[in-house]
């Protein structure tokens, strides 16, 4: 058995090891709104940023978004990046690129520097996962390897298997999403990610989406989930907290927990 | 299946219906510490309050405990009273009293009309549940059975036992309190919780107690436990929130959850 961890980053942990640290997304569809959602986010200080590249409407031309990764991190007043490109089949938006050129994009952009961290689906093949893998470690930027459930909550043991999956194919981070249909789904999503914060020896990360599962997005971290996705300007997943109300409410649960 | 329900007072739902309502405990010793205590917790208005009878230094005198729940009541402004003697085998405080003479002393609180519920732990022989039962029941007064381990938590099947075992010996309300040891057994309560309040026809409170399990007195009611232990004053058990912190990471977890 292995203890639950935060992620790690440049030697140091990412919120100072508080579990789980805070990431909120960044949705703009052009430069002047990604640049003003990136100030305005960055200012309620979460511990990481998420730049979901599929909202953009510039997408097509990797040199604009490699310029762009730039400016954002310039606003982001030293809080790292995450890039994510989430498909369209695991709930993000539509994009004309196909799966080649989006790992290009992935790759140039970590090449660039601007960003510390890159999230990539291990729904894709084994190929396509396997030189989005070396292209990051080549750039020394920390790959996320991320499962959603949109429709519903898998069986705990393919839970499990999600996250074996990930750090099996070499992540450095385990990302797990799920929509729970009840409240048994869960306490499933939470048992599987205490399960794999026990057992395997990279970070997790999980939540149960929507207003059943928000629970799970403030407690998560109880039970070895290193990563809450909160709302700075606007949400990127049904069920996520506004920073400020998440931060309050973890808070108190730290200090009635004694964490 | 049945719904998750709310502790209901004269019909209507304790706390507006909210899940969990808050109750918070009464630890005096002496009338004078009590009656100060009352006034000073029905100031941050639980639900419910629980007079814990095995802390007051006059116990043994059935007479004066009867007055002093009038005074209790006369102090707590409309916040009903909750009964209780905790044996020292469940973890409360040690007393000269034997079985019978706590049945009597109960009862005649019962009786009083001072008190709208009684709890009874229903480890106690099937007769004294028995008696317990019927003597709240002429009384009008609910009756919570109850079980305590301080020490550990039981496996999910027997924690569902204990709740359909309260239920069984004519319970208005299940009460399980447990020690987790890990987090494991953190979702072994809320998952026997969740089952309980799906399967059985009265209202269920449960908590996992001490720091690890915390937890369970802020989520515990979208797990369909009815209501939740806070300090007003001292607490009476390990893991109690203070009720102010609870009020409002409990308003903040229901306007994430959508609840």
């Amino acid at each position: 058995m292995v203890q639950p961890k935060a992620i790690n980053l440049a030697g140091q942990p990412l919120g100072g090891g508080r579990m789980p640290a805070i990431c909120a997304p960044l949705v703009g569809r052009t430069r002047e709104q990604l640049l003003a959602e990136a100030a305005s986010v960055a200012a309620k200080r979460p511990d990481l940023l998420e730049w979901r590249v599929d909202f953009y409407d510039g997408i097509a031309d990797t040199a604009e978004v490699v310029r762009l990764a730039g400016s954002i991190k310039a606003a982001a007043g030293g809080i790292p990046l995450l890039f994510t490109r989430r498909s369209s089949r695991e709930g993000g938006e539509p994009i004309a690129l196909l799966e080649p050129q989006v790992i290009s994009l992935c790759g140039a952009v970590c090449a660039s520097g601007h960003v510390a961290f890159v999230d990539y689906e291990m729904g894709n093949t084994p190929d396509e996962v396997c030189e989005m893998r070396e292209r990051s470690r080549a750039a020394g930027v920390q790959l996320v390897l991320s499962f959603h459930d949109f429709k519903g909550t898998p069986p705990l043991g393919e839970l499990q298997e999600k996250f074996a999956l990930a750090e099996q194919l070499g992540a450095d981070v385990a990302k797990v999403a799920v929509m729970p249909r009840d409240m048994e789904d869960v306490l499933t999503l939470l048992a599987a990610t205490l399960h794999a914060s026990r057992t395997l020896p990279i970070p997790v990360v999980s939540m149960s989406m929507g207003g059943a599962g928000a629970v799970t997005r403030l407690a998560g971290g109880l039970f070895g989930s290193a990563l809450s996705f909160a709302v700075g300007q606007q949400a990127s997943a049904p069920g996520q907290w506004p920073i400020d109300a998440l931060e309050t409410a973890l808070a108190l649960l730290r200090k009635a927990s004694g964490t």
